[in-house]
């Protein structure tokens, strides 16, 4: 179990409000500083389980048992850290790693790898009362595993160095991340399909 | 979701009857070389999701959701292979490090450490209507990790070689690995439980 995001959409024409459930208030703030202009953005915490799996069947699991709990539209978010050396892992395991290892750790398990190369990733999982199976918007950013830099507040922030960036997620400006963020992509492709749709 | 391994248990005073819904042929192999002597051994495919989280409460919410499934008294395994320099991890992952990168990439994962120590667990853990919770007994089996060596035919046998020994547990003879084996110890207790009770 642990704390997660759910987004709850309220899409009017003229008014969009999203309902945000976490514990984490550092997500709730790169939402709102993603998506603060164009919605409302609340938040709640919410616990719920998480299976093993691949990441997509992970996250479409989670959507479809928190609109289950919830009882109306959300949207959860699942992160991975994937190593391209591991196809992909640690990916959406990578917290309890983190747990375990901490950044020196988890930055350290490549050692053994000449491909240092990886990538973040964020999927966000809308249900609603419209849909039988969630939908899904993935956001990937390219980059690299290095030894831990910067402030340690934030997840494997410290061990992800973006691809064109000389600074790890951590060492950046929040604009400057937020710019480029696997969760910006997430967020970006979740924006456009409800203000197009 | 996987197939896992379920032990359903008659345990009559004279005749003994266990169930393994399984669609591992080498845990039932094992199972059955252990245990053959005081228990009949049958075998079932059966497919679960498996949560996320620390290894006793994975086992214990496979155990519930496989006793609500089963509707019967039933056993249920997990395994994990646990890095001490990484504090557990890949743990109940290993799997799907496994998958992902085969026993190459599992052991490169601690090239970047000096500790090469771990273990390898088995939880086998008993719910039945008896029970408010399940009954979970653990065996461990301390080693190290090192290069692939042996028979690549069940998963991450060819990287552990436990202490004491030369052999990983790919190249040791069967009957030698059943007697020292993580599953072995776990084996026992679960034995030691429904006999003396």
């Amino acid at each position: 179990m642990r704390k997660v995001i759910y987004l709850y959409t309220k899409l009017a024409p003229k008014k969009h409000t999203i309902i945000l459930c976490t514990g984490n208030k550092n997500k709730l703030k790169e939402f709102i500083q993603i998506m603060g202009d164009q919605f409302h953005i609340d938040s709640e915490p919410v616990d719920l389980p998480e299976l093993q799996g691949p990441p997509l069947q992970i996250a479409k699991e989670k959507a479809l048992l928190a609109y289950e709990k919830m009882g109306k539209a959300c949207v959860t978010e699942d992160t991975s850290l994937c190593f391209n050396a591991l196809n992909g892992m640690p990916g959406p395991y990578v917290k309890w790693f983190l747990d375990a290892a901490g950044p020196e750790g988890l930055s350290k398990m490549l050692d053994g790898f000449e491909d240092k190369t990886g990538y973040a990733q964020c999927i966000l999982s809308y249900m609603g009362p419209e849909l039988k199976e969630p939908l899904q918007f993935v956001g990937q950013t390219q980059g690299v595993i290095v030894r831990p830099r910067g402030p340690r507040n934030f997840g494997w922030d410290p061990i992800f160095q973006p691809d064109g960036y000389t600074d790890t997620y951590a060492e950046m400006d929040k604009d400057v991340k937020n710019k480029i963020s696997h969760r910006l992509k997430a967020i970006q492709k979740f924006i456009d399909h409800f203000l197009v749709n």
